[in-house]
């Protein structure tokens, strides 16, 4: 199933993708609330696509944890900014709630920045309150994904060595353009595009620590609440954002995310 | 004025510090709602501090925005962890806001870590939505200011590089026990105990980037939120927490903030 949260004659909701009753594509069924905490029951309300504002599918209540060199062909390609080696465990960071954008938002690249840069991933949302849980039953605690942009001022990660300040800049955490609950992941591309070139190119079967493992390590350490968003990584080709390019994120079986830059 | 936020007969309030009616001490007299967004009308109600429990005085609604290495002594003592050098900038990382504890709250130190340790800092609280403001101004956006313990598992933060983690971990961010919103901070003592045992001592006037200076820098990054919460480094004696220890963090002119650790 995949859900919307969408901005139609000024009122907010959610909703679920269903075949448009008239046989044309795709509409959405609105739900009378935010269905991680109150589930689908459905207003009976259908939109059609182009009378609606899609926003980030999650409200970002309370953090982004991020997930550094977890795939191996981007810890090399980064090896000069982060050093070349495999962490042992899961590396994780923060970005703040305010850095999100929907799908459609601008990426708007800091005047202090020369260098933005785009790493597409893989997104889990959190559904309920997680803390220590076993990585064996780590994915029942997952709403479900979607897609993301780790944006990026590289010039700035590499000057403050912590990372916060470069990731964290408003409109650098793209989300959407829709969760999807029940995606097969085995084998699922993460492409990225900018203005139609394919930049990064990888698949999820090439993540170093599971979408499991990476949950239970992050509630080991911070309780996970739903609405949470969790990335996973970047596989290797980020690279530079300029003012007007187009960049999709796509992650097979999910969607695609779109963003412009200014 | 000081102001708190409680727990009376299951439910949760703030409150302003105000000498008792019968002239024992001081009390509470307790506001419609939070001061950050609903001023300071009073519901004519009056609490003793011995029938309330106190929480952090701020619900930490977004981020908590930390400042690193911003005290001389405490980068000297630290250069083997962090590197010797002062930065050039403040240098920000973020704690979650599931890390937050209030006074009397309980540091848990977590099972995989040896190496819990206290740093005992000022820390101001925003109260309007702050972008891009100049330093001159930055000052008008800080609501108050309270005490807070910067909690962090040492051997985690080493391991990782990236700060997150291991300053992360739930009850990592004791804050309280009051916001006061008009200290004399120009040479405010910043003490920490243990036990009773005085481990750190500084002042605010040690501060290598000012208050205004970190609110104007953060905001050029972050869209700082009411209720956001800048922690602003810690002076020299950082040292363990053990089991059964009682720390205390006292700003001059805002008050102690008490916490025992698990």
């Amino acid at each position: 199933m995949k859900i919307a949260r969408f901005e139609a004659d000024g009122e907010i909701s959610f909703g679920i993708l269903d075949p448009a009753e008239d046989g044309t594509g795709v509409e959405l069924v609105e739900l009378v609330g935010d269905p991680i905490v109150a589930g689908y029951d459905t207003t009976g309300k259908r939109f059609k696509f182009e009378d609606v504002r899609l926003l980030a599918p999650v409200i970002p209540r309370s953090k982004i944890v991020c997930v550094g060199k977890n795939y191996a062909d981007h810890i090399e390609e980064m090896k000069d900014v982060t050093g070349g080696d495999a962490p042992a465990e899961p590396l994780l960071f923060l970005k703040p709630n305010t850095s999100v954008i929907g799908p459609g938002g601008t990426i708007v690249r800091p005047a202090i920045s020369d260098r933005v840069e785009h790493e597409g991933e893989l997104a889990m949302v959190i559904g309920a309150i997680a803390k220590d849980v076993p990585e064996d039953r780590a994915l029942e605690y997952v709403f479900g994904f979607t897609c993301a942009n780790d944006v990026s001022a590289r010039d700035i990660q590499i000057a403050d060595g912590q990372w916060t300040r470069g990731k964290g800049f408003d409109t650098f955490c793209p989300l959407g353009p829709v969760i999807e609950t029940d995606p097969d992941l085995a084998d699922a591309r993460v492409t990225t595009r900018v203005n139609g070139e394919t930049r990064q190119d990888g698949t999820t079967s090439q993540l170093i620590f599971s979408l499991a493992r990476i949950v239970a390590h992050a509630s080991q350490a911070f309780t996970l609440l739903p609405g949470d968003v969790i990335l996973t990584g970047t596989p290797a080709g980020v690279g530079l954002l300029e003012p007007g390019d187009a960049v999709e994120v796509e992650v097979e079986g999910i969607g695609i995310l779109r963003n412009t830059v200014a």
